[in-house]
């Protein structure tokens, strides 16, 4: 079934010269498969099949593209445990982890396809005619929602299958109506080309056109930087490094045409631990942090990577728990020896910052690859004083900060980066904190009370998301449905007649969708000629 | 009243050593009031009095701001015709556009306040817990739109009322819970002056932070650009040149941290005249261009710049047509020196590429800064070999194109740039035409049926916008309350006290807003505990 190739729209190419092959982590041994980087020609084809697909897939009804996105939804089950073992074979991630994120990606496409065919998430509004209106008459307007074009998608190394080939952006961005190039993540390859198997079958079963989805191979980053540069692009989506994502907006800003960047980065995810919560339940949110530190090897956006407390006894107390829970947790294995290389590089450079204590780092031996997890301390004014402290450590990691007023702790919040998420941990004291999580809103794009930020609900009320550079446009989240936003645009019509209407628009209402009419929603047809 | 001074907040300040006076086409004679550039610090200070406003602003409720809005539109009102003579002066344009200038800004104010008041436009979006789900508990997750923060506003040259300071940029943002700074439009400072005095003492009126608003003057662009890049801003409204909207977007997306820049920009809006309306109503459509092309000398950023019809006897007489029409036409007062120079250079430019024939020109006398208008034509193969032609040409202008075929018109259309309208002319033959109705769809915010596209309607379903450069980013409109979206990001709560929860979000549904619960549309409370 694996072949190495691209899927250029339907068919496999390989018509390029370099190849690469993808490492098993756990084994220590690179894979046997062998794949070929996508060629100049290919991309090309690819980029023009998708306008051409885009002219024909816009056009689709929701309910046509809720069967596209159900039947690659069967396909990716369908392919059973052949999938599973690939995806542990090229990310070093267990079984269980295998099957659950399969399942969360099975849900995404099955909650947008969904929504499409429900189709009230087009926004439809109207205001209708008003020809005796003084001085002049007032037309006829109807807005919806409309797909931007095609659209790339750059998988992401720690998700293979819910943030990669037929994951988040690309369920979202099918979903909208955009024809999909993915540049597939070079770590797990074998994955992306069995998910883009099951994506092409089911365009195939469905009859969507040919170059609706795309399937690109490359071990490096000019494939992307051409294709983030190529005209046919409308938007990307990516999820990965600060570094990656940054590179990625500012091509695509200084494109003749600039286009929307939806880049999920870096984030350290910053926890308050509040006095009295400390003093009193210390214990228990040091063992449920050292479990949510090392959750996944560290290896999740939402990792809680810098606590911030009041100095104190209690707060010393509470770093020796965590010390000793964090070292009774078994390290488990990294996504690929360059991740493992640059955890050990970061939590290393970081401990040789002046006034950094390296207060836990597991020295036991473990098998290669694995990522052994540490804890940092360093005091609030060290902290401030010096913004690398500030960058977050992909890996099971964390830096508690010791603050010396609850004055520090605000100036700390304001002059951190924008964050995915914001932790508060308190015991009834929160009322006496309101300026604390103020300044936490202001940086954050979803803040949790006596929890842990990891573990992202797949729903309508999840932001994913956040200030620069937690990502690169805080207006949108990442996860959810309504991360499908992000591949559209209003579009507007004035004075139509309404036989040459989409349906989502027409007086009849055909589609039974709410919509807004003359500043009421409701679901009601429009009994105006 | 006037005192050619900048509003640091609420306080009056000319620090600075740079002045410069405005200009009055119509005498063709500099007014008299000396205006004082905002000094460096006073940028500081305008910035941290919109960053400490913000801590407070951020959290008024609907009502709050409702207040301060409708204040704002009643203070302008009382500025009477002090405003209106000063508007006349700086602009070269009537006092009857003035009256509807100023109606339309008010409505825009009053629409927000309403808007905002009501309260549903956060989208609160709850999804309730389920404590006993497998494998693991749901968490209660509660989201809604939060402002950005502190916005730049430009003023634009072609509304010193609706589109400047107390424009729908400022209102929009103001509503959304944003301070804004306003970079005064250089060519009419002393409207824009009158118009921060209404805001100021609006804002002292109903009790807003200090720094909800600023007034900053300059005659170049050196104040704008330290702006852009200044930390405290968090987002950009602009509405002008593509030059100077692409100078900010790129300077916007090259800071430590980018920001959005929503840069409303140039349009040449194309006209579909297709064979059976030519042939039909040809006469009838000379007539209505004639007008809609010299509106308010042609000033409209949605001024029909391109009419593109297929080659032969019908077109022909059209141009005749058009021509004479537009010939009878008086020319009108430009709004500067500068925009009438820029005018006629862009004219003779194109009247000079080969292949264009100037076909009218309108050559009689007339006072100094007028607008003289013009017709040039082309033909299809010319027109897609030089982008030149693709241009706009700010002001009484319009360039029509005869395409050698249908095939021919949807090329072009498929090649040209990004554009806020397109406008269809048929005769009962639109379903003949899908294809280029398709092709005109991708590259427009707005589709016109057999009408002109100035005028632009300020209500829910319009969009003002569309494809780079008609505007930096098509997911948003300029024009319409939902203009609002430009200036928030969603933020959610997770397992948040119901307590300290925003009214927004609260279970009992104080506000009586309407909210997506557990994914159904209600305004019902929560029985949740």
């Amino acid at each position: 079934m694996i072949t190495g190739k691209n899927y250029i729209g339907n068919v496999l190419a390989s018509t390029g010269k370099v190849t690469f092959k993808t490492f098993n982590p756990k084994t220590n041994k690179e894979n046997n498969l062998v794949f070929t980087e996508v060629s100049a020609i290919e991309i090309e084809q690819a980029t023009a099949l998708a306008t051409e697909a885009f002219k024909v897939y816009k056009k689709l009804s929701g309910t046509k593209k809720s069967e596209f996105l159900n039947e690659i939804a069967n396909q990716i089950e369908a392919l059973g445990t052949t999938l599973l073992n690939m995806y542990c074979s090229e990310s070093g991630l267990s079984k269980e982890r295998a099957i659950s994120e399969r399942e969360r990606t099975i849900f995404q496409l099955r909650s947008f396809a969904n929504l499409v065919k429900e189709g009230s998430w087009v926004e439809a509004t109207i205001d209708t005619a008003n020809p005796i209106r003084i001085p002049i008459p007032k037309p006829d307007l109807r807005k919806m929602l409309v797909p931007l074009g095609p659209i790339l998608v750059f998988g992401a190394s720690n998700f293979p299958l819910a943030y990669s080939t037929a994951g988040g952006d690309t369920a979202a961005a099918l979903a909208a109506g955009c024809p999909v190039i993915v540049k597939s993540h070079p770590m797990h390859a074998g994955t992306g080309e069995l998910v883009a198997y099951a994506v092409i079958k089911a365009a195939e079963i469905t009859g969507m056109p040919n170059g609706v989805f795309s399937n690109l191979n490359s071990g490096g980053i000019e494939v992307g930087t051409v294709l983030v540069k190529h005209p046919a692009i409308k938007a990307v989506g990516f999820t990965g490094s600060i570094n990656g994502g940054r590179s990625l907006y500012n091509l695509a800003a200084q494109r003749p045409e600039p286009i929307p960047v939806f880049a999920e980065m870096g984030s350290v995810n910053p926890v308050i631990l509040l006095p009295k919560a400390v003093k009193k339940k210390g214990v228990y949110w040091a063992k449920t942090f050292a479990n949510s530190i090392t959750l996944g090897a560290g290896q999740f956006c939402t990792n809680p990577g810098l606590i911030l407390g009041i100095k104190g006894e209690d707060l010393t107390k509470f770093i020796k728990i965590l010390s000793d829970e964090i070292l009774k947790i078994e390290p488990t294995c990294m996504l690929h020896p360059s991740i493992l290389n640059s955890f050990e590089e970061k939590t290393s450079r970081i401990a040789q910052q002046v006034g950094v204590e390296e207060t836990v780092f597991y020295k036991k031996k473990t098998s290669k690859n694995y990522g052994r997890q540490a804890i940092a301390t360093v005091d609030g004014t060290t902290f401030l004083a010096n913004t690398n402290l500030h960058k977050e450590v992909f890996g099971p990691f964390s830096m508690v900060v010791q603050c010396k007023s609850v004055e520090q702790l605000e100036i700390i919040i304001s002059k951190l980066e924008g964050q995915l998420t914001g932790t508060v941990l308190e015991e009834k004291e929160l009322e006496n904190y309101t300026e604390i999580v103020s300044a936490l809103q202001n940086r954050v794009g979803r803040i949790i009370f006596n929890g842990v930020p990891t573990g992202v609900e797949v729903c309508n009320a999840m932001v994913h998301g956040g200030p620069y550079p937690a990502s690169t446009d805080s207006r949108f989240t990442a996860v959810g449905v309504n991360s499908i936003k992000r591949w559209v645009r209003p579009f507007c019509y004035q004075n139509w007649p309404d036989i040459f209407l989409p349906n989502e628009l027409k007086n009849k209402n055909p589609l039974g969708i709410s919509r807004l009419v003359d500043g009421k929603q409701t679901s009601k047809k429009i009994n105006k000629i």
